[in-house]
């Protein structure tokens, strides 16, 4: 299905990007630009044109979850390596929605309470509501990435990982919420770039961590381990989607264009007056 | 103090909005447009300017919280009547900061757990940590507002709260958040006309409710309860500033304005690495 008024798209983006059975993560080219054959400048006016639709979409979802019974939410799940995009994903897609339609959870290193609790405890609570679009940067697939690759956890807990989440988010899609995953995947080599921009600027040195170089060496078994997570929790109610970012304007198009998907599934309608209009007038004119 | 680069403000706009001595709020011309002589179309351009030095700020700011010992925080809170343009401010006021840097919390009734608690507890929960602009849509000054109007509280216990209040906000100027109060007034007119054109719009009819008629017999008793929130509230760590909103789009340039200024008197600097620059970039080259 494409965003019926996303005429800017060749086939069926979604399509080129979910990832299916026999998905292989060192097939994709970084670089390529899936669906998409204009250039920088026209993804500019595209996504433009996109936000204003996907500002629209989650009005009405909103305005539809103040009225009618209804449980539709929308989540978006980012992960990426470091520097791939996730936060110019925030504030330049999620950015251009009222501020009231959002609720953003930035999932960092698990405090000591958090900790105590199972993995997804701290996910449960950070769940977006009805009409609410939430958006995890970075989420639980934090507790089968780093959490494999740094050996945080015995492997039997992190095996028994991958049946939670599946049945995690196959109990958020059954009671209406649309779970968008998306991996944003850059090259190392791109972020090499990215990390040494850091550096030679002084405005972006807060950004950059020395422990960003020692992750880059465990490059190879980050990629296993999302290689891992794709053959094990990209479902059909729940499907990941990888997202080529070496072109970050790309990216940002091919993620607006999921949640416009997302919400167009939903399909809200500006939900009916649930007064009687014409009294209501009278009555006004009259105080 | 008026935030350096913004040129367009005739005189100090911050002390022609501030609460002081002897403030009547019925002397306040709700259409006008306190320090500023331009028109509505000069406004939406000098608007979408402090709409890139906001956002800068407040990266600064936050970056600053990443590598600084600080604690400096900005608290916005909202008050109005309904449909003075809280909805717009967010939208259009915040809404330009990058989603990462705001946490916003919009007090609706009080839930029965919150009920069981002092009035403060729910919004303590919900304070900004250092780098973030906090906003408040509606605040715990609904318990001396709606409280008294509609008695939810015996007298003594909203007497009580002032004092409350004001020990609660010294606190947190005490410890570096930055609370820039903020009313915005329109006339009862403008009220009407408002509601009536959610009634006339089939997209709005989710944001009438029949009970906004019966609120607005109850106007003089809110300006009076607003009057003595002013009268007793408005202190020197925190002032309060009534915003005349009954043209949206002053009140959107105003209140920007009171961030920026609470940004500049903070002036957040980029701060230094806390790295070997060079070390790193040599290191990074090599991995």
């Amino acid at each position: 299905m494409i965003a019926s008024s996303q005429k800017h798209w060749i086939g069926d983006v979604a399509d080129l990007l979910r990832v299916g059975d026999g998905f292989v993560l060192a097939d994709v080219d970084t670089r390529s630009t899936p669906g998409y054959a204009k250039d920088k400048v026209q993804a500019a006016e595209d996504l433009s044109a996109g936000a204003a639709q996907l500002d629209e979409y989650q009005e009405r979802l909103y305005a539809r979850s103040r009225v009618d019974a209804t449980d539709a939410a929308v989540l978006l799940v980012l992960q990426a390596m470091d520097s791939a995009g996730k936060g110019g994903i925030i504030r330049h897609v999620v950015g251009s929605v009222d501020p009231q339609g959002i609720v953003l959870s930035a999932f960092k290193k698990p405090t000591p309470e958090e900790l105590e609790h199972d993995f997804l405890w701290r996910v449960e609570q950070r769940l977006p509501v009805s009409g609410l679009i939430g958006v995890f940067d970075r989420s639980h697939y934090e507790d089968v990435l780093i959490g494999r690759v740094r050996q945080l956890a015995p492997a039997e807990e992190i095996e028994r990982r991958y049946g939670a989440i599946n049945e995690f988010e196959k109990r958020l899609t059954d009671t209406g919420t649309r779970v968008v995953k998306v991996m944003l995947h850059i090259s190392p080599d791109v972020q090499k770039k990215r990390l040494m921009e850091r550096l030679e600027r002084p405005d972006k040195h807060w950004k950059y961590n020395p422990g960003d170089v020692d992750e880059r060496e465990l490059w190879p078994s980050y990629m296993a381990a999302y290689q891992t997570v794709f053959d094990r929790t990209s479902t059909e109610h729940a499907p990941w989607h990888v997202v080529p970012a070496d072109r970050k304007w790309y990216a940002r198009l091919a993620v607006q264009h999921l949640l416009l998907e997302a919400l167009e599934d939903i399909d809200p309608h500006w939900p009916a007056a649930t007064f009687d209009v014409e009294a209501e007038k009278k009555r006004l004119a009259a105080s």
